[in-house]
């Protein structure tokens, strides 16, 4: 029973579905934030799901870790090999398998991306909405619960898969949920799949939820005099229930990232980015409310974009955040955050982590999807400074703390990873056995991304 | 071991909170369908929590049964204590413990009904959205993962609790979910302690989702020479995008029976009730969107109600098609059907069920939130007639099949208790074994509403 034993069993059996390359496994080793290269024993392609259930096999009786990999664009190291074994990237496995335009939903395999799955969408008038800003694959976004600029109106993963089929640690092949939209039988699996890393099974298809395209989209930006007015002006807007497609807010060092990465010029003030959309009448009646909230709460320089050029533009911007912000620093890597908070509380959250990164000398931008609560303080910093990384590592302790204490949670959409595990029992308390109870039923040879999500008893 | 050494270990804790009068747990015993009266062997009134904790401590070491009772509104026999012990009544733990207004959110006690609730947040001018109907306890529908006619624009109780306090078989107490929006840490314990009537644990406190009163509310009823018709437009409506508060399919049958049930004098057709809301403006566009839409496709007959007093009447009628369509027969009692399907697939299933119906003999009413796929085939029956209910049982396992064969599922908002249980196995193929798992390992001595669920391994 080994990791070579099953590299030595999978190779007969995948061919050269199997590679065993420096170059892949280095490439499958990377990530895009602080954690170090950490390549996989070997890179399995499956085809299909029977490939995923002959690997899982074989792998569950030697003992031999298996770490799904989609896009590699999870931000805690999700698609890390920690313990070696098998990378089991599933880029060949990327098809739309329908398109069920008459009930709002398309089976898809997980390899494929959410800007494909768009792609491929665009002559039904359909689109799947969930959008993580980076070009994730759907399996990866439903394996982390991601969610996103859109998650204000159309809400995250855990709302837009409708069904699942995965293959389990011994390679049972299971289906949760249904093409119904709702159901009362059985245990919720497809809730408990939806986030769960990979370390309870992997995801061989999903049935995702897909919406009309609005007839009309409008963007706007205004700005403020202190990020506490943008934040107030967020507050209001969700309780007064206009209903935005999206409402992200950037603080003044995000915006000066983005005028050095993206030259942006903009003014370098906390600013809101705004989408709202719907019939044309409604999405202008909706731009109308909000514009005339915001001026009562000191915004100025509104400006809206209807041209879809001009939109893209802007929310190409607003997705550029992670490496503005990388590039801000002499390091050119990224320590990310990811709290959720009462919206309520989102002042004082964000207030606290401009605070702490002011005392902790460090460089932090703030850009969030804030009509969600939810907002990431991101730091650039440099992984071979170890003073840096320490106070790094202080800031997100603090912020960690500061979201817990407000009745939130240290991650809205990034997921638990590597990074946040050391969180999981301030925020789960005596919850953290019965997650530890099902994993160790439905995967007793811990194969499956061992070293993830559930930290080792203490 | 035992039931009796666990109620004499209970008496002394409990005192007068456990009742062992026959009157009391007659009435624990009794259910709005045709399961046949079922007495636990006491009745436990706990005040709090620790209250809870405590019954099940003994009751777990004990291997006593322990049975959740809420408004002994569920369909399919969830409170009935089938293997005896005790039924737990949360009629004490009825308070509303928090009104965060400005998260737009409640946290209460699982014993308050629905109408209670919202009674209490009259001034705040928000509500509690889920209406299956029936005044059912929160936790109730929490635990069978209830919805009715709202779920259409509000979802179901799996959309509307954000977090939960449990206390588990062993007396653990844990708390699933956070008041944030979203999040992405640990396995999805709170979807999967909704639904999972009773059987996982014993849900202590809620924290639900509360909705602004929308400005303006539209009731609007119309009919239709066929049930075909009255589908077909529900199909066009919903994949047009119309914001449905409310959609509403009563066929034939079902309209006789409000007329004779309620003197409602309906034209006896198919019909559509149907709510618009928002705006004064929007609701007034989205009906007359909807009626011409209707017209179209043969609807006739459009009436709206716009007075609070009249749209309560038109939906207290609707709430009583359970009594009505028990009062159509002879024998007085219901038995009930849930299924879901495709919304490209309802008119096959709701044509299917007609058919059906009339082969067997059956005096059936079809009502349903048809918006959401799911619709009930009610069948009044007579329980001392063993013929009868043989038909019955043929009609309901006929319209599972044609549920599932259409990607379905057998319940879309009752549950499984004890008169789902059979198709299980059918729906969940493989992925029962994982329930089975879970149900294992959280409550090893299965005493959480043991015999409900999860079918018998055969």
């Amino acid at each position: 029973m080994s990791i070579d034993t099953a590299i030595s069993r999978l190779k007969p059996l995948l061919g050269n579905k199997l590679s065993l390359s420096q170059a892949d496994r280095n490439l499958h080793g990377q990530n895009e934030t602080y954690y170090p290269l950490t390549p996989p024993d070997a890179v399995a392609y499956p085809a299909n799901t029977q490939d995923v259930c002959d690997i899982l096999k074989i792998c569950n009786e030697e003992h031999c870790p298996v770490t799904a990999y989609g896009a590699a664009s999870s931000l805690e190291g999700q698609h890390l090999a920690v313990t070696g074994g098998i990378s089991l990237d599933l880029r060949d496995m990327n098809q739309v398998l329908e398109v069920n335009a008459e009930d709002l939903n398309a089976v898809v395999q997980p390899g494929i991306t959410r800007l494909r799955l768009n792609e491929e969408l665009r002559a039904t008038g359909l689109f799947f909405p969930v959008d993580p800003g980076a070009d994730a694959s759907i399996g990866g976004m439903a394996a982390t619960r991601a969610s996103g600029t859109t998650a204000v109106r159309y809400g995250t993963m855990r709302e837009n898969v409708l069904a699942l089929e995965a293959v389990m640690a011994d390679g049972t092949i299971i289906r949760t949920g249904s093409r119904a939209q709702k159901s009362s039988t059985g245990y919720d699996l497809n809730h408990l799949l939806i986030g769960s890393e990979g370390t309870l099974g992997i995801i061989t298809e999903l049935t995702v939820r897909l919406r009309g395209r609005p007839e009309a989209t409008i963007a706007a930006t205004c700005r403020f005099p202190t990020v506490k007015d943008a934040v107030d002006c967020v507050i209001l807007t969700i309780q007064s229930g206009v209903p935005m497609a999206r409402i992200e807010l950037l603080d003044e060092m995000m915006v000066k990232g983005f005028n050095a990465y993206s030259k942006a010029n903009l003014p370098e003030e906390p600013h809101l980015f705004l989408e709202f959309d719907g019939t044309s009448g409604s999405a202008r009646e909706q731009a109308r409310t909000f514009e005339e909230l915001a001026a009562d709460l000191g915004a100025r320089g509104w400006k809206t974009a209807e041209r879809p050029e001009d939109r893209k533009a802007l929310w190409t911007m607003r997705h550029s955040a992670h490496y503005a912000t990388a590039a801000l620093g002499k390091g050119g890597r990224i320590w990310p955050t990811d709290v959720c908070v009462p919206i309520s509380q989102l002042a004082e959250a964000v207030l606290q982590a401009q605070r702490d990164a002011v005392r902790l000398g460090l460089t932090s931008t703030i850009v969030g999807h804030v009509g969600d609560g939810n907002f990431h303080a991101g730091l650039s910093v440099d992984p071979s400074d170890p003073d840096e990384m320490a106070r790094a590592e202080q800031f997100s302790n603090a912020l960690a703390e500061t979201a817990l204490r407000l009745g939130g949670t240290v991650s809205g959409e990034h997921g638990v990873g590597l990074g946040k595990q050391k969180f999981m029992k301030a925020e789960h308390g005596p919850a953290l056995a019965y997650m530890r109870a099902i994993k160790e039923s439905f995967d007793p040879n811990n194969i499956l991304n061992p070293g993830k999500m559930l930290p080792l008893r203490n």
